[in-house]
């Protein structure tokens, strides 16, 4: 909280109330907000000890008495207590709107311009409506280099940053899209055991099946304080984190609220929060997989391309190495898409066996981590896999996050299977991803951990009437009926005889 | 409601919370939502007696337990009681997201699309942030003429409509930005005098020191049911409502909602709300006042005519006589800015009295509209109003609304008064009108009644030193300080010696 020059219009009691909008909110009586000309979505000066901030407004005509001051629990963090006396000024809209604006006009932002929109969303001064514009701004007019460089830098500045000794620290991300793609645990286990160091955090599912934060969640612990990230570096060079309470580059979060909505997400917004959460992780090395294709994020190889090249640039700013690994991502990698069938699928791999599309493309990645860092190639990837050192690796890192890695995954999927299969000969030509991912999601995951799909078919193999194309499983049963009908109104694979040029006739 | 195909996925008990973040809504326990895959923003579906509703969620870990569900008083209005069994099923994002992100990427949207945006405004189905992009989509690329007539006849279709027997049917807009152009009220009087019907809607304050309702509302009731406005039209021609609650185009707040705290007003949203409104009415013709100028909404003349031009291309379309007047807004018109103060002033003009520029401009534009329906032209109205018919039939119309036209207005007036006089002799050459505003309404207007300016100069009038520039009242000492405070940091009125070359030495 910052000292304000505060003129003290309202005198209002704190009173604590649970609702949870992203955001701190002070939440006041209509009447009140209306004696210092607030309205709803305005900002206010909460003055407290001595001590001000500024937060929205959200006005009410009951659940708040007059006199009363609703806080949300993001607001009573600021220390503030039920029965407190707060004080409440009216003050201007922040400098940012009108930056935002300007953005909107297409003029190309100033250094100072672009720290004050990150720090003002950083510090939840924007609303939504507001908010909704920022993610406008950039869709419609992209950043410009220096634009992302600023961007990218302030949103590692406002968040926590680590240090570490050496320079064998790397990182690995992947641009969303393609369901079941669990390489990362595979290639943490295999960098580790080449003796780089690699504090991987992931994510959860917003729009997916399944985030690897998800999916390691079925094994152990993937909220881990720092201070046992620093530990666990130290003894086995790689950890599993959930990165959402890590104050990572944590507008990254705030923005992504605003691109959930309009199911978009501006490349260069993308780059600067990838790299901006690489960069506070202290990685030196990273790579980063571009999936291309039908359904997938990045639809040609000329786009992939170019993003490929808008990450090298980045990462060269920031003083990182970058690699960037073009992928095919027109269909899912591996067969299991749900937290526990993607386990499955990681085991299976790490003992050396399939399946193949998820060992080859984790042991290409895993191979550009030890060429960027001098370590070795893909085939110092492929031994490490092949040893068991992998997945003895593996192994250790479960274990120090305090789960079980003997656990019988088997015994957690879903009891509520439905196999789906063929009605007709011929050749898969085509499997979308959006549609596996809605049914796999539909039927419970990643809340259910056992739901989810197996894929019993890649693009290319050829299927005869009758045969298993996949199965879905799912914890509930009325989930599993539900994906079901879906599945059959939007039917995620499509098998037909290639040879003919009439396709169906209608 | 509409029946929609529902598979019934949660059953939750429906308990009232009183919070009015404008749009109706679900609060769901965080658990619950994650078990049909809903985020915070998210829609769901939520069927009662077979009847089923599209409704926004807000999703909070302690306000609503686990197994309840929490709706404002906007969802209790679709007649779910607490205790209330409710089924809730996810749904898609509504398919005028999409057509939002077109408009951001600068192509035309069909009729269809454009109908399906309005749509959803009004049915509440697009959150924040969507709105946020959807003003911003219109702000960068403005409606193509048939974006005009859709998006316009489509927010007609979704309110109420009056129709009126004859064609003397009139109305009057003026665009905002000037303090103190109470005009309104004094033209109803003439334009009823003379034979027309003027059923007028006008607003309350958002950002101005006071609406033309928040004015009349000092005088009588302007809340009043339709039946009520149908007999005053009868009885005296002419009334004076707040439309807020009326219906008129309704889809028109929601939007302004998302226009007010990125302060954008795009010229095309700005001729599809006025005219909706002006149509729904019933209006035959319509007068426009534009006023241009610094500090006024429209800055050019440039501007002001291509804006003319807009407004009689939609009115043609809709079947409207429209003229538009191009106005001085350089500077506050009439001499009180606030509602007692406004008061002050249309009884004085209404009584045959000054501020000499809101008597020429109610005559001005009361002319034009007599012109429209060739019942006369300014001459004729300057006739009606010096005559004393105008008076009488203003004093009919407040008596008929519950009011009092013979009430001491001095009384109202705020206690705490502060005279702000020159400080250097010359000839004022600016008057700031968003300062004007600014310091009225921390003065305590439009709430605090008696509060406001009262402006002893117009631009051009010479003052020596010491001479009273203009008056701050208000109702309550704390904001009178404040707003001498802003007053004097953003000192409101420029008085120079032209002549000089040197205008200051610093």
């Amino acid at each position: 909280m910052k000292d304000l020059n505060v003129i003290d219009m309202l005198r209002l009691k704190a009173k604590y109330l649970d609702i949870e909008p992203r955001c701190p909110l002070v939440i006041m009586n209509t009447d009140d907000a209306k004696e210092i000309g607030a309205n709803n979505a305005d900002r206010v000066i909460v003055t407290f000890h001595r001590k001000s901030k500024i937060v929205i407004v959200e006005t009410t005509d009951m659940l708040v008495a007059k006199g009363d001051v609703g806080l949300n629990r993001r607001a009573m963090k600021y220390g503030i207590k039920t029965g407190d006396m707060l004080h409440i000024d009216p003050t201007h809209k922040p400098s940012s709107v009108e930056y935002i604006k300007k953005k909107l006009k297409g003029i190309e932002l100033t250094k100072k311009e672009c720290e004050c929109i990150i720090d003002d969303i950083n510090d939840n001064k924007i609303n939504d409506i507001e908010l909704g514009a920022y993610v406008s701004s950039i869709y419609m007019h992209d950043f410009t280099d220096r634009e992302l460089i600023y961007i990218t830098r302030r949103m590692i500045d406002t968040g926590t940053t680590f240090r570490w000794k050496g320079n064998n620290v790397v990182d690995k991300h992947s641009i969303g899209g393609v369901p079941g793609n669990r390489v990362t645990p595979i290639i943490v286990a295999i960098a580790a055991s080449c003796g780089l160091a690699m504090p991987k955090t992931s994510s959860r599912a917003i729009t997916s099946p399944a985030g690897t934060a998800d999916t390691l969640e079925v094994w152990c612990k993937v909220d881990l304080p720092v201070d046992k990230i620093r530990d666990m570096i130290d003894a086995v060079g790689g950890c599993f984190v959930w990165g959402g309470n890590m104050d990572i580059a944590p507008t990254d979060d705030k923005i992504i609220r605003g691109e959930y909505p309009l199911s978009v997400d501006p490349e260069g917004q993308l780059l600067a929060s990838v790299m901006a959460k690489k960069a506070a992780m202290g990685a030196k090395a990273v790579v980063i997989d571009i999936p291309f294709g039908f359904e997938s994020k990045v639809e040609t190889l000329t786009k992939a391309r170019s993003l490929a090249k808008r990450f090298k640039m980045l990462g060269k700013s920031l003083g990182m190495k970058i690699d960037c690994a073009v992928t095919r991502g027109e269909q899912p990698i591996g067969r299991g898409i749900g937290p526990v069938l993607e386990c499955i699928d990681i085991l299976s791999v790490l003992e050396g066996k399939g399946p193949k599309d998820l060992r080859e493309k984790s042991l290409e990645l895993s191979g550009i981590l030890l060429k960027l860092t001098k370590k070795g190639d893909m085939k110092t990837a492929e031994d490490v896999l092949d040893s068991g050192m992998a997945l003895k690796k593996f192994r250790d890192i479960v274990r120090m996050q305090e789960g079980n890695p003997d656990m019988n995954l088997k015994d957690l999927l879903g009891k509520n299977i439905r196999t789906i299969k063929a009605n007709r000969s011929g050749k898969v030509t085509r499997i979308y991803n959006r549609r596996i991912s809605r049914i796999a999601r539909i039927a419970g995951a990643p809340k259910d951990i056992g739901s989810g799909i197996y894929m019993h078919v890649k693009i290319d193999d050829f299927v005869n009437k009758g045969d298993r194309l996949f199965d879905v499983y799912a914890d509930k049963k009325f989930k599993l009926d539900h994906a079901i009908k879906i599945c059959m109104e939007d039917f995620p694979v499509d098998v037909e005889d290639r040879d003919d040029i009439l396709v169906e006739e209608i």
